[in-house]
């Protein structure tokens, strides 16, 4: 059976022309993991290590002690005290006219550091060295049937553990209860949060919570309060999802028309997005609808991108569906192609009552959008007696 | 009370020079964790961050969402838009002569990716840039206190993990069994092996088993067998320790003397690397010890350095106790210094029988070198019945 590794790399060397070379060089891989290589093949590497791949090879120079790990599709060269005269000979064979390395704007396809930058300069000077990102962040963008399901499946992870938290969830709740609630069924499971222990999920409880990465609080539940979270799982696989929810908590009184008013908003500044969003378009477009619905709705702008690619990273790659800010560089100028994956998020702050926040995963196909998560079409209430 | 990453923090302020700025760059950082940034401050960044550090001052310029995370001991600066002007500015008010970045060929030392370069190059164009390998080499290696003991910590429950492994261990169990049954102890206590799920333990069972960093196989354990293991556990905390240990699987027949020899001409070994480890030497002075002692007793060298530094990350960087081999660079040509952490560690492969190895952590103080492992003082004979 094809693993998904595997799959990508015979991706990547359909996308590579004859004459190019894309270069993976990479050390104490636990340390710094390259997310390059993550994709194409799930190894870890302890010393100085490069993956040579071109529309016919793919070759793994690693150290002698590496070697025994390696993915059975990549032809493996051991090494014990020095790896330059192998790369120089395995650069010849190739004989490449452009040799692609991961450094780029955009963090995804930026693996490289800026030490083995100048150590490969060293070892294969006036070697036609590029920028591998606009063949990396295709790569990225261009999910494979089989990541698609991973990632379906990581969306369908989080809906039931939310699910789940809300049926447990009790008045006196702190923000950081309901992360251990999380946390525990992932663990149990041997799965992570998307980002991070830390970061992940991000839960917001009551008037006084405001957006941020920073970690859940203690902050309590009480009725009448707004609960936000934006949560993702990551399978067994590497690939993730990333969804935001937001709740009502009541006995029984109603949803203030405001909130109901404000998820409205949301929902069709979201929906602006959506209708925007097919093969073709640059992602600052599907930006723009949507930030333009919610602020004609008399909202102030998100203070972020509508939409990132999601798949083996949260924060995938490739085109972002972001505004022309300069921070962005050029990645809301990238064209959106089908089998891409994309969250579509935003939200509101709600004077006295609390962040409205929503995101939802969609897939890009040739003729319509498929949403990878249930829609959230209401503000939810949840009644807690 | 002073955290770690605090007491990290104003070390680094006391080692830089009073014209010098560190400046740590880096975004989307459980992707790409930066090794320094993970000394002195224990966070996570989305986008891209830049974390001055003067003898004065430490600043970190921030995305809006991750500036709620930051520790208190940094002055926080958030942005939206537009990260060029507040770095411009950060930058001259504090007029360094020297901005030392995260580029190395020293792994740990090489947390700055080359895009991330690239950018800083030209949002700083002409700024004094150079390599911050001497400093942070010598930060990473000089363990203060409070990382002293966290690290004689992780190798204690190390030790207590192997023992516990001893005691469970039975006939028929596999290398996988006994990776197993350590991830179920570390899970359980929110832990993590040192290096990673899929290779810490690395087990090695019986004459077939030659050492390699790839994963446990299904080789079952027998009597009068070789069972050798390299395992280390990171805490809390994040502080990491790696040893290995030997054991000979016996009913009651007498260890074959061959297996006693090289178990002793191992620790023989180590005990020369230690008689020579002490401040002053430099690293490939230890290795040179070790390995003259090893091969004079008529074995094969062993591929590796007999030592590296081990602290927040399992190889932490800094002085190398190793050979001038070329993919080493300068490492093995660092000096030792007191309160640096090292491990000691080979070993040779016996045929028919399979690989007896070794290896114990020191801390090295300025009159002597502090055990941080019960060392192992002949092979283990582990009677099962």
């Amino acid at each position: 059976m094809a693993t998904v590794h595997s799959e990508k790399l015979l991706q990547a060397q359909s996308m590579l022309e004859p004459n190019q070379v894309w270069l993976i060089a990479v050390r104490e891989s636990l340390e710094h993991p390259e997310p390059g290589l993550k994709l194409v093949a799930g190894v870890e590497v302890t010393w100085a290590s490069f993956f040579l791949v071109s529309k016919q090879h793919a070759v793994a120079i690693v150290g002698r002690y590496d070697a025994d790990a390696m993915p059975t599709d990549w032809k493996v060269i051991p090494y014990d005290e020095d790896v330059a005269p192998i790369l120089q000979a395995e650069i010849s064979k190739l004989a490449p006219s452009e040799i692609l390395l991961n450094y780029a704007h955009e963090p995804l396809c930026d693996g490289l550091t800026h030490g083995m930058y100048l150590q490969l300069v060293e070892m294969l000077p006036n070697a036609p060295f590029a920028s591998a990102e606009p063949f990396l962040g295709k790569l990225r963008s261009q999910k494979t049937p089989l990541e698609q399901e991973y990632i379906a499946q990581a969306v369908a992870r989080a809906e039931v553990d939310l699910e789940a938290m809300t049926k447990a969830l009790q008045i006196g709740w702190s923000e950081r209860d309901v992360a251990d609630f999380l946390h525990q069924g992932l663990r149990r499971d041997g799965l992570e949060p998307s980002w991070g222990w830390a970061g992940c999920p991000t839960v917001h409880i009551g008037p006084l919570a405001r957006p941020s990465h920073a970690g859940p609080s203690d902050r309590q539940l009480e009725l009448e309060m707004l609960l936000h979270i934006d949560y993702g799982v990551r399978l067994e696989h590497g690939y993730c999802s990333d969804i935001q929810r937001t709740y009502y908590i009541t006995k029984n009184e109603p949803t203030p028309p405001i909130l109901e008013q404000v998820f409205k908003d949301c929902w069709n500044a979201i929906e602006a997005a959506a209708q925007v969003l097919k093969p073709g378009v640059q992602g600052f477009m599907v930006d723009a609808a949507a930030r333009a619905s919610l602020t004609k709705a008399g909202h102030l702008e998100y203070k972020h991108a509508v939409g990132h690619g999601l798949g083996r990273a949260t924060h995938d790659g490739g085109t972002l569906l972001g505004p022309r800010w300069a921070r962005y560089g050029q990645e809301p100028f990238g064209v959106v192609q089908a089998n891409e994956v994309y969250t579509l998020e935003l939200g509101v702050f709600v004077e006295g009552h609390g962040f409205i926040g929503l995101e939802e995963d969609v897939l890009v196909t040739e003729n319509d959008l498929r949403w990878l998560s249930n829609r959230q079409n209401t503000l939810i209430r949840l009644t807690i007696s």
